[in-house]
C-alpha cells in the first residue's frame, strides 16, 4: 500500500523569508527514497489557530503528517500543543525527557529554567524522539489512521532525528524494500546526461532512473522497489551497469558525498600528499578538502598567490613571465602547481588562475577564463577551461571542481602526461 | 488597509527534495518589506488537480495570490490554466509576446518549437511579465477581489521578474512605504540580544525591531511604516540610536552584506593590504574574502599550513615549539601571523590554529578550541576562543567570524596592543 505525507514546516522566520525551508527539502529526498508519495508542503507562522487550520487541511490528504520547528521553550510548545488537540490527545510531563535535558544542560555548563521544562510536556502515549545535538526532543504517534511525527526546527536536529528514530518507525509501514543507488557525474550537464540516457529513463518504472543538477554537477539516482534489499539490488545492478557503459569515467563515484571526498578517498589509498596554489579560486579549493575530518593525513597546505607579487615570490613563477603574458594563461598555471609542489614539498599540487568576474581582467580576459594545472611526479599538465557567462560565485565553484576532478583523474589513471 | 499574500510554488522538483524553495524565502522577504503579510506558503507538484486544490484554498486566507514555476514549456501551462479556470478566465494567444520570444531565440541561435507557442497563451485581459533572463513570460490581473502574479520558477527569472515588473503592482495595493535598516551584529547571542533589546522590542509597534540568528551572528531589522520614506525613517532613526547605544561596536554594520565585505571596504579606506596564514581554517578565510568582486585591492594571500611541515618552512614557526606545546596553541598563532606578514609582504596578517573537530586533536585539545593571531604595524595581538560543542562546519564558521571580526576591530581602532 502507498503512504502519504505532507510536510508543515512551523515557522514565522521562514514567512519572513529569514531562512528557506532546507527541512523540507531534506525531508522529501528520504522520504522519496522510502517510497513514500509527499503531495503538499505547508509552511505556517508560530500562530496556534493558522497551524490547526493547516493539520486539519492536511490530515485530509495524507496518512503521514511530518512537522518540523516549534517545539523549542520560547514557542509555548505551539506544535505539540496543536497536533495533540487534532488527535484529541493532551499533553503529560514526561521524567525521563526533563532528567535528559538536565543532564544536557548541566554537561554545558548553563542553567534550567522552567521553561525548559515545557519542552517535557508530551503527547500522552508518544514515543519520544530523543535529540543528540539540542533541547527539544521530537515525538512520534499513530492515531486515526494517521502517523504524526514531530522534528526540531534546526536543520542539524532535524535531519538526524529523523534519520536515527523517525526512518525506523516509517519503515515498518512499508510493505516493500526502497533501494537507492546516486551515481556522481561531474564534465556533463544535467540537459546532455539526460538526452543521453531518456531511452532508459523513459523505458524504465522499477527501478526508476532520474537525473539531478547540482553544484556543478549532475546526481543519477536509480530507486528499486522490492520485497527484500537483495531483490532490489538485483534490479538495480543492470540499469548502473548500462549507465556506467554509456557515462564511462565521467561518474566519479557511486553513494559518495563529494569529489573533494573521493580525492580524499583516493589520497588516502595511494598514500601521497596534496598541496594547492590557487589564484581566482582564492582557497575554495583548500577549504573544500579541509570541509572533511581527516584531510590532515593528506593536505598539507596551499599557497593563494592572488597578488602577482606572492606568486613570484613565494610559488616561483618568473615575474618577467607575469609581465608578458599576465597571470591568465597556462605557463603561469603550470608554474604555480610546480612551484606549490616544491615549496610545500608534497607528492601532487594543484594551480588555478583565472578570472572570477564578474567583469573582464586588466588584459580582456574574459570571466570564466581559467587555467589548471597538476603537477606530479609523472610530469605536469595544463588544462583550459571555459565557464562561459556565469556569476563570480559559479565561475569560482566551476573552477574548485574542474580542479577536484582533475586530482580524481590522476589518481584513477585517467590521465595522460 | 493591510493585505495578505499567500506562495504557492508549483513544481514536482521541490516535492522530491531535488531544490529547496528559495523562492519562497526570496519573496517572502520582499514582501515583509512591502508590509504584505505572508501567512502560509504551500508546494505542489505538476499535478493540475492538486494545483487547483491548493488555488482554492489560498483563495479564501489571502488577497495576493503570488505563483512560481508551472510556467515552462514543458509544464503545459498547468499554472495558468488552473490560475484563469479559478477565475472564470481563459487562455488567449498573445501576439507581442510570440513575437518576443522569437526574436529571443534567434539572438540565442535556437530553434522555437512548437510548444513554445504554447508560452504565448496568457489568461485573457491579464498584464503580461517580460522575462528578460528566460523564455516564459509571466502574468498578473485582479479578479474577485484577488491580485494574482505568476512569476517563473528558476530563481534568477523570478526575481528580476518580481522586483522590476511585481513590486510596482503591489506597491499600488499599499497606502504606505515601509523602511528597513539592518545592523548586523557580531559577539552576542540571538537570546543574550534578545534579552538586551526586549523592553524596546516589546514596547515598539512601529518601527518594529526583530532579531534573527544566521551564521554566527545576529541581524536586527528595524522596521517603519509612514507615508512617505522621509517619514520612515524619522521613526528609525531614534531606535537605531538607542540599539546602537545597548550594542555599541558590537554592531559591525547597518545594511552590509557580511563581516568580510565589512573588512574589505574598510582595508580599501585605509590602504592597507592583508594576508592570512590558516591552519583550522584551511584557507575559508581567504575563500570568503576573495568571493568579494575587488578582493584584489587589498587581499595578497595566504598560506594555508596544515601541516606541521609547511607552518615551519613557510610561516617560519620554530620546529621546537611546534615540537613541545604542539601546533594548537598561543605563541604558534602568534609566529603563524608574523611569518605570513613577512612572506607574503602585507601590511596586516591574521592567522588561525586550532581543532576543527569532530574529535579532539592528538593532545587531547578539544574541538572548538582556536587561536587566533593579528601582526600589524602595531604590534602582534593573540586572542583564545572557544567555541563550545559544535560541528566541525562550525568551529571552522566560528574561526572565520572571529578572525574578520578582529580585523573590522583593528582597523576602526577598538584593539589595544
Amino acid at each position: 500500500m502507498s503512504h502519504t505525507a505532507e510536510l508543515i514546516a512551523v515557522g514565522t522566520e521562514l514567512l519572513l523569508g529569514n531562512i528557506a525551508n532546507t527541512n523540507a527539502q531534506f525531508l522529501s529526498k528520504e522520504l522519496s527514497t522510502l517510497g513514500i508519495n509527499v503531495f503538499y508542503h505547508t509552511v505556517v507562522g508560530d500562530n496556534p489557530q493558522r497551524l490547526q487550520e493547516a493539520v486539519d487541511v492536511a490530515r485530509k490528504r495524507a496518512d503521514i503528517i511530518i512537522t518540523t520547528g516549534g517545539l523549542g521553550p520560547t514557542c509555548d510548545d505551539l506544535t505539540k500543543q496543536a497536533l495533540a488537540s487534532t488527535f484529541g490527545k493532551k499533553l503529560e510531563f514526561h521524567p525521563p525527557t526533563a532528567k535528559k535535558m538536565e543532564s544536557y544542560f548541566q554537561r554545558l555548563g548553563r542553567p534550567l529554567t522552567e521553561n525548559n521544562y515545557q519542552q517535557a510536556m508530551l503527547p500522552e502515549g508518544c514515543h519520544v524522539l530523543d535529540n543528540d545535538r539540542g533541547t527539544a526532543p521530537g515525538c512520534a504517534f499513530s492515531a486515526e489512521g494517521c502517523l504524526v511525527i514531530m522534528l526540531p526546527g534546526p536543520p542539524m536536529e532535524c535531519q538526524a532525528m529523523f534519520q536515527k528514530q523517525a526512518v525506523p518507525l516509517l519503515k515498518e509501514l512499508s510493505d516493500g524494500m526502497i533501494v537507492s543507488r546516486t551515481l556522481r557525474v561531474y564534465g556533463i550537464g544535467e540537459s546532455a546526461a539526460e538526452a543521453l540516457l531518456r531511452d532508459q529513463m523513459n523505458a524504465l518504472t522499477n527501478p526508476t532512473l532520474a537525473p539531478y543538477a547540482k553544484g556543478g554537477e549532475v546526481e543519477l539516482r536509480i530507486t528499486a522497489k522490492a520485497n527484500t534489499e537483495e531483490e532490489a539490488r538485483q534490479l538495480i545492478a543492470p540499469v548502473e551497469e548500462e549507465v556506467q557503459t554509456i557515462l564511462g569515467n565521467k561518474i566519479y563515484g557511486v553513494d559518495v558525498d563529494s569529489l573533494e571526498a573521493v580525492c580524499l578517498q583516493l589520497l588516502q589509498d595511494a598514500g601521497l600528499t596534496i598541496g594547492t596554489a590557487e589564484s581566482c579560486s582564492g582557497g575554495l579549493i583548500a577549504k573544500r578538502l579541509t570541509d572533511l575530518p581527516g584531510a590532515s593525513t593528506v593536505f598539507v597546505g596551499s599557497i593563494v598567490g592572488y597578488s602577482n607579487e606572492v606568486k613570484a615570490k613565494l610559488l616561483n613563477v618568473s615575474e618577467e613571465l607575469l609581465e608578458k603574458q599576465g597571470a591568465v594563461c597556462a605557463p603561469v598555471a603550470e608554474a604555480m602547481a610546480k612551484g606549490a609542489r616544491e615549496a610545500l614539498a608534497c607528492d601532487l599540487a594543484i594551480s588555478t588562475t583565472g578570472v572570477a568576474g564578474p567583469g573582464p581582467d586588466d588584459r580582456g580576459n574574459p570571466p570564466g577564463l581559467i587555467y589548471v594545472a597538476l603537477d606530479s611526479p609523472k610530469g605536469c599538465l595544463v588544462k583550459e577551461l571555459r565557464t562561459g557567462f556565469l556569476t563570480r560565485e559559479q565561475v569560482r565553484m566551476s573552477a574548485a571542481q574542474f580542479s577536484l576532478d582533475m586530482i580524481r583523474r590522476y589518481l584513477t589513471g585517467l590521465l595522460s602526461f
